[in-house]
């Protein structure tokens, strides 16, 4: 039998908690949760049972993995405040390099799920791609074996291509979902519910499981209908905003399917 | 019994595929298909076991309902080429006016349908809204009724709602895309597959299904993460388009969600 895992999440936002209640589920155990913000801290470990300390120094140092996922800025100050060298450190970020690790730990590396996470949102991690990347191979073999636990698509990475990978998620993903809100905040003007577009937005995601974006794109910037484009920039005229967004990127998918 | 609709489709591209495949799955009768490609014509009139032209003299004029499905750009010159007084005759388009039928026809309208067309991905019209606009009353009734013969979900919409619904598209839907076509080249660059985006693109697609897009948002920009889109923008350097769009979207997601 594997002994149970023992994990340490540092940070208590959306990534922390939807892998620490993932981990759990797949019988690790979540020894405690760290978060400068007591408050953050004590309502995830209530969610994991588990300890918490606002007090970096109060960090248990028998935890067999330290899950650091807190935004990058934090990142490199965090690492500074552990003054212990745990068994297994790794960060979860797609654009911090591994080497943030190199000059003070021995067993380090990355482990970055890539997907959109809410506190609230229900993931199916099986489906998730986990992008790994280790200080040595003995190393990478206990992280593989970590996110394995999660999830079918475990691939390795180096930290520039995993850095390619995030610009790309910031595309698809927030991005995506920014054109989702201002379409919602145009529809608001109208009195109109943002319901009526979900057919339109799933639809458009279903469409690039079967072909390449570029081939599916529809709409007047790739048609050239030049008065629809003149009619909406017209509409968009009091939301300089919106009006420059709409005009650099249908100038960028006229371009691109040219 | 009602007697079974008989329908011209004028225009044999996306709209007038997906329309006529179901119109005619609903028991209608597609009686013509012209196209000034005479090719396009043959072919959607193949699928739809209908007559074609290319000729545009040559519609059959006896027909129930004209849908004129052609991009804006080239409606007004096909209305003014119609030499006879059609039962009714609707368009198809998000932004073009009514009123553009106003000076020549009798019984016209609008017939929207907010979904994304190619001509091969398979549509539930169950779900896709349609935007009915009619000359009167009576007429309304007719467009009513055959929209719902496709969709539960029909809705009355004046032609200035309606331009705001297709603006609302164009970023929900083709903007969107283009955000996929974005990540796709930028992934392809470094011989990553477009599928591992493929969960992310779903999930941030359901997500907007239980609350707005505004709460929904993550990512570096929403976060402040100046690092983060610092490196971002230094990874996509070469590609000044990309790297205006991921400016300019950066900053709006940022005001927008302060």
């Amino acid at each position: 039998m594997i002994a149970q895992l023992k994990i340490v999440l540092i940070g208590s936002g959306n990534v922390a908690t939807q892998l620490g209640t993932a981990l759990k589920k797949c019988g690790c155990n979540i020894v405690q949760v760290y978060s400068q913000n007591q408050k953050h801290a004590a309502a995830l470990s209530r969610k994991l049972k588990s300890n918490c300390t606002a007090v970096i120094e109060n960090l248990v140092q028998t935890a067999d993995i330290y899950i650091v996922a807190v935004k990058d800025d934090a990142l490199p100050s965090v690492l500074a405040q552990i003054n212990f060298q745990p068994k297994l450190i790794v960060h979860t970020s797609g654009t911090t390099s591994i080497a943030v690790f190199k000059a003070k730990f021995k067993n380090y590396g990355v482990f970055y799920p890539l997907q959109t996470f809410s506190k609230s949102n229900k993931i199916n991690f099986k489906e998730v791609p986990f992008f790994i990347e280790a200080s040595h191979q003995k190393v990478y073999q206990q992280i593989e074996s970590t996110a394995r636990l999660l999830s079918e698509k475990v691939f390795p990475s180096n930290s520039e291509k995993r850095k390619a990978l995030h610009v790309a998620a910031v595309f698809a993903c927030n991005f995506t979902n920014h054109m989702y809100a201002i379409a919602n905040e145009i529809l608001r003007k109208e009195n109109i519910p943002f319901e009526v577009l979900l057919p339109l937005i799933q639809e458009t995601a279903n469409k690039v499981k079967t072909a390449s974006p570029k081939l599916m794109q529809t709409g007047p910037a790739v048609r050239n209908d030049k008065e629809v484009i003149a009619a909406h920039k017209k509409y968009l005229q009091d939301s300089i905003d919106y009006k420059k967004i709409y005009t650099l990127v249908s100038q960028s998918i006229s371009d691109f399917t040219k």
